[in-house]
């Protein structure tokens, strides 16, 4: 069964106000929703980044791609890799900067991967974690992320989540995403404030809901002495606490200080930073993302890799719409070892879904895993459109969560660490 | 599609008097079979070691496994860990010794595994390497597996190999096994003679073959110190040097004080063994094997482990008929870092093999990757009926190649290491 033709198609969907260690969230979110179509008549979806860069680099390695047949995964990595020659990327999410050779391969590949499982899967009539040594939980856990943010966009209405800029709010908004969906873990993003003030957030969740899992992750805006001093503070009381400095030598430093566990989606993004993470006993949770661990499969090796050396397994989220939700909620289905609740920003950006409702649920906090065959999600045609209109018009072309808090306060400047 | 029997047959197969470091193959060599069929009527087959203890623990495994579906893989291997208990075993191929709790389980889950591919494979249409990401070689090499040896079992006719004591004997067989197979590579079993007579063989088959990369295998027959000595002495003659000496604090002192590449199918066994040898730096070539690395998958994330810390890829085998030959030729056709021709045992003992013949042939050195659905071989029930009776009636139930040494050498002892 081979790739008779690969479509891709930018889409821009509205986005809270959310703020993080890098500025705010613009109004717009982008995402490339991938089609992959075979000469049997079964096409399969995959989704991936949206930026201009990542963008260009999918239209340049796709007709590569036209010809292979679906099971050839190993071929299809070599043949994105030659295609791409070398080029490094950039990560445009604000969070690891230069990503290399061989990671910016895998974030090409992923989504073409996903896309052939979704074809495998429907061929076979089994759904994609059958791929991937079956289901081990028939549903898959996410946690409530909470966000700083803004009522609303500057000029624009409210949104129904309303403003959150200090504990009181911070705890409305988890109140809010409890109820909604049953999450039974809370993440909060950081680095917005003082580490005082978000400590505090923490203890008022803490106090508000006793029994939940918490975490924090301020996005490396600490120095290694402001990490230890958080990480003491909160010891007994988050589960983990999330990238609080830059790079693998300052997250080994706090390591080395502190007993609270350290996890990042920050400094150990690809393959080749395992080996001087696990020399330098740096991170004791790695969040996984099949967007930039190469797919599926790869990630599943990633999990293997945490499973040989002690590592903790969690996973990480962008925003993202149900493609994406569905793939990562296969993956964790069928990887024993992921011993956290999933990240998912989902709950921000759902209502522009791409994929037709009902496939996804989230019930008690966890999304059932599809037993169709495939991904078990479908196109919304109309909404697919209405999302491509909305990328032809907005004008975001690579998020910019700096640039637009600056055209809010224009003193604002990204530092990391900050505090 | 779910598992309804499991029918074990233990085989026992001639086996030349092979001469190693632990004394002389017997006789017989055991194997097991593995029947795995489904309530759709389609079947998968296995094989396994046939030692006592390890056809008990199979035994024990298998009605566990009924009614598992053929996809779900990690269910399968929670079930046979379930089964046995943290069951410790034992290597009964005079490598390893005891193997952990871990190891143990991977070692009863393989053959099942590999019969639930076969099945997939056969259900899908497709071979079994388009289940592991595709082949990335139409052709897998193999090497020149050469043995000191009698030239026939006491008391027997020789066999048609012939007696190979020294330099001469051992260049004879590598013409004679590269003549009628095509190797394009040549291994010595070593640790028979002093490390003086072994160097002076590999220098005769530099002589003989300037241009066949090179291996040689004590199995722990040496100290450090004379590890050092072989390694310096054979520097730029072998590709590698293999488990020249007991443990991963042994070879990581040689793999110090030498540029030697040291491989290893003794000290990194099971995947607990990978972070104390990365930690030292202690082996550059780990020899992965289906057998114990717990089937194809497994295989798959020892060799994302290899590619990701810097280590070479090589294939171990223990004597083995062709339903291994043919699930070791679709792992490493999908095995895109398999850095070296694989090992196999299969020339002493095709004679016997238990499945048709044409499946599985040798070109150049080099088994072509079967492209029919599942592993590509069925099985000759004649051939199976006489060796399972050779079971039956050989009295052999678990290697032992010390003790076969001993009924013609009163006075041999093992001793590991001797030199």
């Amino acid at each position: 069964m081979k790739i008779r033709d690969v479509v891709l198609t930018p889409v821009a969907f509205a986005d809270p106000p959310l703020l993080n260690s890098a500025g705010v969230h613009e109004p717009w979110a982008l995402r490339t929703i991938v089609e992959v179509h075979t000469d049997e008549g079964i096409s399969g979806l995959g989704e991936t980044y949206g930026d201009q860069e990542h963008l260009d680099r999918l239209r340049a390695v796709a007709p590569h791609l036209v010809g292979l047949d679906v099971f050839a995964g190993n071929a299809m990595h070599a043949r994105v890799a030659a295609a791409l020659g070398g080029a490094t990327g950039h990560d445009m999410h604000g969070l690891t900067g230069q990503i290399t050779a061989a990671g910016t391969v895998d974030r090409v590949f992923s989504p073409f991967e996903v896309a052939c499982l979704d074809i495998r899967g429907k061929a076979l009539g089994r759904p994609v974690c059958d791929l991937l040594g079956g289901a081990v939980r028939d549903a898959v856990p996410y946690s409530a992320y909470l966000f700083y943010k803004w009522a609303g966009h500057p000029g624009a209405e409210p949104d129904t989540w309303g403003e959150a800029l200090g504990p009181d709010g911070i705890v409305a908004q988890a109140r809010a995403m409890v109820e909604r969906y049953g999450f039974g873990s809370i993440k909060l993003k950081g680095g917005v404030f003082s580490p005082e003030q978000e400590i505090e957030a923490i203890h008022a969740l803490r106090d508000a809901f006793p029994n939940h899992p918490l975490r924090l992750d301020p996005n490396a805006a600490w120095t290694v002495e402001t990490s230890v001093k958080v990480a003491e503070a909160l010891d007994g009381v988050l589960e983990y606490l999330e990238d609080p400095t830059p790079t693998i030598e300052g997250m080994a430093e706090v390591a080395r200080r502190t007993p609270m566990p350290l996890a990042t989606n920050m400094c150990v993004v690809a393959f080749e930073h395992l080996p001087p993470a696990v020399a330098r006993n740096a991170v004791q949770v790695v969040l996984s993302d099949h967007h930039y661990w190469g797919g599926l499969h790869r990630s599943h090796e990633l999990a293997a890799i945490c499973r040989t050396f002690g590592i903790g397994l969690s996973m990480h989220s962008n925003s993202h719409l149900g493609i994406s939700l569905a793939a990562m909620t296969h993956l964790a289905a069928a990887t024993p070892n992921l011993d956290y609740a999933c990240d998912t920003h989902y709950p921000w950006n759902r209502a522009d879904d791409v994929v037709r409702p009902g496939a996804l649920t989230f019930t008690g906090g966890a999304v059932p895993v599809p037993t169709t065959p495939g991904l078990g999600v479908e196109l919304d045609r109309d909404t697919l459109a209405r999302l491509a209109e909305n990328y032809r018009t907005c004008g975001v072309r690579t998020r910019d969560d700096t640039g637009y808090m600056r055209t809010v306060d224009p003193s604002y400047a990204r530092k990391r660490p900050r505090w």
